[in-house]
C-alpha cells in the first residue's frame, strides 16, 4: 500500500524536499517505493546470518549494531539515531549473509526500501544518487574515526567522545550497552562517570 | 608533464581499460591528469595534520597508514598493498587537515590525481564515477569489517585472518608492525608464529 504523506515523518520529507532537493512530484515517485516499519525496544531489526535486501531510513528511535564472537561476546560497532541509515552495508551490496546484528534500544521507527527499488530511484532521479554517496562517504568516514578511537583512546578519552556526540546518550541507552561500546566493564564506566561528573 | 603510456605501470593500465572498461582515447584523457610518485621504503607519503588533496593509486609496494596517541603510541588502522587507494579520505572530502599518517614500508610506487581533477574526469567519463563509488563501498565493508576484527576476534585470530589475506605479509612487513596492527607485543607474534608454524 503506497503510504499516504500524513504518514510519513516529517524529517523523512524534508530531507527529500529540503537536504535532497527533489520537487514534490520527484518526492511522489520516491515514496511509492518506501514502507514503514516499527521495531519495539529490545527486538532486532537483522541478525547475523541473514541476507539485508533493504535500506531502512531510521526515523524514530535509536539502535546498536553489534557482531558477536565464538563464546557469544557482543561487540557494539555502532550505535545509531534519527537520521542514520541502517542496515548491513556489506550484505545489502553483495547480496550476501551478513554479519551484523542490529537491535533496537528504543521503540524504532524506520522508513524502509528495496536495495533494487533504491538503484532504479538514484538512476530516475540523480540528485538521490548524489546524496547517496556522499551520505556512504560519511559512513565511511565515521568507520575510519571509529576504528581509529578504538585502537588509540583511552576508555575516558573514548567516553569523552562519546558524551560530546551524543550527549543524550546516558537517557536512551542502557549503561550496560555504553560500556560494551567503550569496551571497559559496566562498573569502571560507572566510576569513570562519578569521577567526571563530580569534578 | 604529461605521462608517457611506457611510464605508465600496467596494472594501471589494465585496472582503466579493463575493469573500468574506457576507450584508449578516455584513458589519455584521464592520463593526462596523473602523475608519478615515488615514495622511498621508511619515507612518509602523509603526515597527521596536512591536509590530503590527492587520491593515490598504489602501483607497487606496501604502506601503514596510522594515528598517534597523546603519549606517540602508534596505532596501525591498515596496511596498503598493489591496488590500494591511499590518502585521508576524510581529509580528502572535507579539505580539512586529515589524522593519518601514511608511511612506505618498501619502496612505492603511486599513480597521483588532484581530487579536483577527479571530480572533473568523473564527470566527464562516468565509467570512471561508477567504478569509485564502487571502491568507496568496499572501502566501507573492509573499514566495517577491520573494526568489527579489533572489537571481536582474539589476537591468534586476527593473525589467521591476516595471514589468510595477505599470506606474503610476514616477507614484506617488519613484524614488529604487524605485532601493532594486531595490538600485540612483538615477543607475543614470536610466539604464537612457532606454536601455529610448529602445529
Amino acid at each position: 500500500m503506497i503510504l499516504d504523506r500524513s504518514q510519513v515523518p516529517q524529517q523523512f520529507i524534508d530531507l527529500f524536499l529540503n537536504t535532497i532537493g527533489l520537487t514534490d512530484e520527484e518526492f511522489e515517485l520516491a515514496l511509492k517505493h518506501f514502507w514503514r516499519e516499527f521495531i519495539p525496544k529490545k527486538f532486532f531489526y537483522l541478525k547475523a546470518g541473514q541476507i539485508c535486501r533493504q535500506i531502512a531510513f531510521l526515523t524514530k528511535g535509536c539502535s546498536r549494531s553489534f557482531t558477536t564472537d565464538e563464546k557469544g561476546g557482543e561487540h557494539i560497532l555502532f550505535f545509531a539515531f534519527e537520521d542514520w541509515i541502517i542496515g548491513d552495508m556489506e550484505s545489502i551490496q553483495t547480496g550476501k549473509p551478513g554479519v551484523l546484528n542490529i537491535q533496537a534500544m528504543e521503540d524504532c521507527e524506520l522508513m524502509c526500501i528495496q536495495k533494487a527499488d533504491m538503484d532504479k530511484l538514484e538512476n530516475q532521479l540523480p540528485k538521490i544518487k548524489e546524496w547517496h554517496i556522499a551520505k556512504q562517504q560519511r559512513a565511511l568516514h565515521v568507520a575510519l574515526r571509529r576504528l581509529s578511537e578504538v585502537k588509540s583512546l583511552t576508555p575516558e578519552e573514548r567516553y569523552n567522545d562519546l558524551i560530546i556526540k551524543y550527549p543524550q546518550i546516558f537517557q536512551r541507552v542502557p549503561l550496560q550497552y555504553i560500556a560494551m561500546y567503550l569496551d571497559i566493564e559496566p562498573q569502571s564506566l560507572s566510576r569513570l562517570r562519578k569521577r567526571i561528573c563530580g569534578k
